[in-house]
């Protein structure tokens, strides 16, 4: 078996993001591990998520930051509270604002690394900094401000 | 015939953005037009591009705003140039930076209008404010910094 990512905990009527749900069967699926300290998203766009040709569209960009970050804030509360992934209550974050700086065209060729790093866990807030990297280039930098769900959504 | 957006007007060789571009039959291809001194788009996300069960994917909202603004920012210098969109040289531009205040869940049910504000022009830069209404209600602003594509990028 694979390991688990962040996301395959996501209790499952919270597990549908277009970006991250596991059960969007349209969706991007995206899969966030620790490594370290760091978060780490590997994800290799399709042709067609084109900017201008040749480059990723700016969108797909901002996604895989947005929902990398959120994932990173879930984790970053288990760890803060020294549980693992399955237990309970679970934690799921949404975003509150989103920031992305395109430092350079990133180009449409292959895998695209998404690194994370807490910043701030603050109450229900964690601050997450991401950056995106096209083999060893930085060419994106992000940062998220999640805040976590409130419960009601997490009731079945 | 209906009347044509800014992106139609988008030279062929950078018309394949995945959120803009009309030659993208994957995208998105939205439409964004003048209404006086404002821009506003209208676009209905699919039942997937869900965030949470019910809501609009956010990565969906950011997509939205930055081709929305991106497409202002170049309607704007045209009109700053006193300028049809049909002239040459064309205006094409890039995101250098995007930013997202999610203000509340934005309802997957129905269309969504984005209303554009061009802050700043100041030589290749245009700073756009957008708002993503659901309704009545504003559900997302936003704000992008938009610059001009080097022209080496438009040469066909």
């Amino acid at each position: 078996m694979p390991p688990k990512a962040f996301q395959d905990y996501y209790p499952e009527n919270v597990a549908h993001c277009f970006g991250c749900g596991r059960l969007n069967e349209h969706g991007h699926q995206i899969k966030t591990f620790w490594e370290g300290d760091e978060t780490v998203t590997r994800f290799t766009p399709e042709p067609y998520h084109t900017a201008i040709p040749g480059y990723v569209y700016g969108g797909m960009i901002a996604s895989l930051i947005d929902c990398h970050c959120t994932g990173t804030a879930a984790a970053a509360m288990y760890r803060a509270e020294g549980r693992e992934l399955d237990t309970e209550p679970a934690f799921r974050f949404v975003t509150a604002s989103l920031h992305v700086d395109y430092l350079k065209p990133t180009p449409l060729s292959g895998e695209l690394v998404i690194r994370g790093r807490i910043k701030e866990i603050k109450g229900r807030k964690v601050v997450v900094e991401a950056t995106v990297y096209a083999g060893e280039v930085a060419t994106a930098r992000g940062e998220v401000v999640a805040v976590q769900m409130p419960e009601s959504f997490l009731a079945a």
